[in-house]
């Protein structure tokens, strides 16, 4: 993946210019407060997946720069409201702009971001990558209020699992795919599959996210390991561990997830039951298969640089370290 | 007032029933939220202003009935976000959707509402409509942001505060207005009238309501009286009073202000203050000054019976109780 970064380093820069660039509020408090989780070390994994679909169709213009900013802008909106949501204290390590400014700021400079994205994706007068936006902006709302809905339910199944994790987070990534293979004028059988790509991509990298919530890795132990289970979040190694463990330690987790208390004591036990019951080794091969299937879209595009690096970007969605 | 609702009642049924249908989520609580908060008694006067708008430039199709409803998402979308930002409890003396359901609803199913009319208004492929649209919800989160950062600030000047009105209110009602224009066929130079009809009309309307905050109304003492204050919203009948009282009243204010207390005795007091020099006078002067604008800018259309409703909106602006 390091060679990807490296390949991509200059076009990146290009995207993060015009993610400064176009922060430009009259209300410098919005600047601020955006250029804040802006900066926060996020990896810019949509705006490099639109970069490549759209090399990987032939094109070699810069909209795609803008563009992927501006699904960043947006991804970025989802963050502050996220954090909020979460009443999460830090991203990234950092403090969250709810910590440092408040819930309302929060909430508003999110609303400022997408609204801002959404009026420049209209500027482009372009009706396919306007309706792959609106449309992946609709699925992320629906699977944030879908997964509020399941929230401390153990009894959610694994379709309705993957049901949330395909709208909250592989919307977004499948529309930047989408609007690579868009402006890289692929016909629309292809556009369709760098979607689907887009799309077993995004769910990999989810189920990989919530799986490594649960994989110790010495230092990671204590505040930021088992973050989903203080949240009430049922993701997929809990919900293999709840349908494998004894009826008393599924009273444990229930117990833990009501009051929403977890002791380093209680998190050592249930990362240890769900080595013992294979639970983090059966989430990571599921996210393993759609990376396969990710990798099996790519098979009607013919060999190239961009190619080759976005099949090395889906490897990455189960190798990486968070 | 009463004969505009009576005239065109059947196509305000229509826009119901628009608001209605599109509340078609397949996540069952995005619909309760958005219903409850939608039937709670809003007098649709965006869906109404385009309506007009585009009756005025002698359209006769449809299409006003979902575009009016669209519009009234968006505005639903920012009520649902302004109560969790402003801790509300009340809307129209109904518990809020925060109140019922959590702020963590409220924020996601505003998301949703908002994504959800984006999509449908792409779904047009009608790009005036979409830069209108996109640019009102720009300035509205920029409008409330600044409204954030100015909170609790007594040295805020007239034209401050009148940038803050034009960006959270008066941008959505003039889209509503241009959009009328727009299906109406308006050529452009009546299409940028409508559109400072629109924007006159919603600082009236803004200025009216900041000043019905203060204006007692017997039954309306207490609670639901002295609320921008409460929150620390500095408007402009307050400003007008802030410049004129004297330095022990003006401490008293932003004490009150800065702890965010106001007992009926300091309220009370305010308001008689407010009578004694004639803060409310100015203030409804003011908004009156705005909706004579207003009416101006409808000059240059023949008279009908859209162009008279029109005027009676504008007047209603300035005439009508809370």
């Amino acid at each position: 993946m390091a060679d990807v970064w490296d390949a991509y380093r200059e076009e990146l820069e290009g995207v993060e210019d015009q993610l400064r660039k176009n922060l430009d509020s009259n209300v410098a408090l919005v600047n601020t407060v955006a250029s804040h989780i802006l900066s926060s070390g996020g990896k810019r994994l949509r705006p490099l997946l639109l970069l490549l679909c759209a090399r990987v169709c032939g094109y070699s213009a810069k909209e795609h720069l803008v563009l992927g900013s501006l699904v960043e802008y947006i991804h970025t909106a989802t963050l502050l409201h996220d954090d909020v949501v979460d009443d999460a204290d830090l991203r990234r390590g950092r403090q969250t702009a709810r910590k440092l400014w408040g819930n309302q700021i929060s909430i508003l400079v999110g609303d400022y971001l997408y609204s801002k994205a959404i009026c420049q994706i209209v500027g482009f007068r372009n009706q396919a990558i306007n309706e792959a936006l609106s449309e992946a902006c609709r699925k992320m709302a629906e699977g944030e209020v879908l997964q509020l809905y399941y929230n401390g339910n153990p009894l959610i199944t694994e379709t309705e699992y993957l049901r949330i994790v395909e709208h909250k987070t592989a919307g977004l990534i499948a529309a930047a795919c989408r609007i690579g293979g868009i402006i890289g004028g692929a016909p629309a059988d292809k556009e369709a599959v760098l979607f689907r790509f887009g799309q077993h991509l995004g769910i990999a990298f989810q189920v990989a996210d919530d799986t490594l919530d649960y994989a110790a890795n010495g230092d990671r132990l204590g505040k930021s390991l088992g973050q989903d289970l203080r949240q009430g979040k049922v993701t997929l190694p809990l919900l293999h561990l709840l349908h494998h463990c004894s009826d008393q330690d599924r009273q444990m987790i229930k117990d833990r997830m009501e009051t929403r208390t977890l002791a380093e004591a209680d998190l050592l036990r249930i990362i240890s039951l769900m080595q013992e019951f294979g639970s983090i080794s059966y989430a990571m091969e599921r996210a393993r298969t759609f990376v396969a299937a990710a990798n099996r879209d790519l098979g009607g595009f013919e060999d190239s640089l961009p190619k080759r690096a976005l099949s090395v970007v889906a490897d990455y969605m189960v190798t990486r370290d968070r």
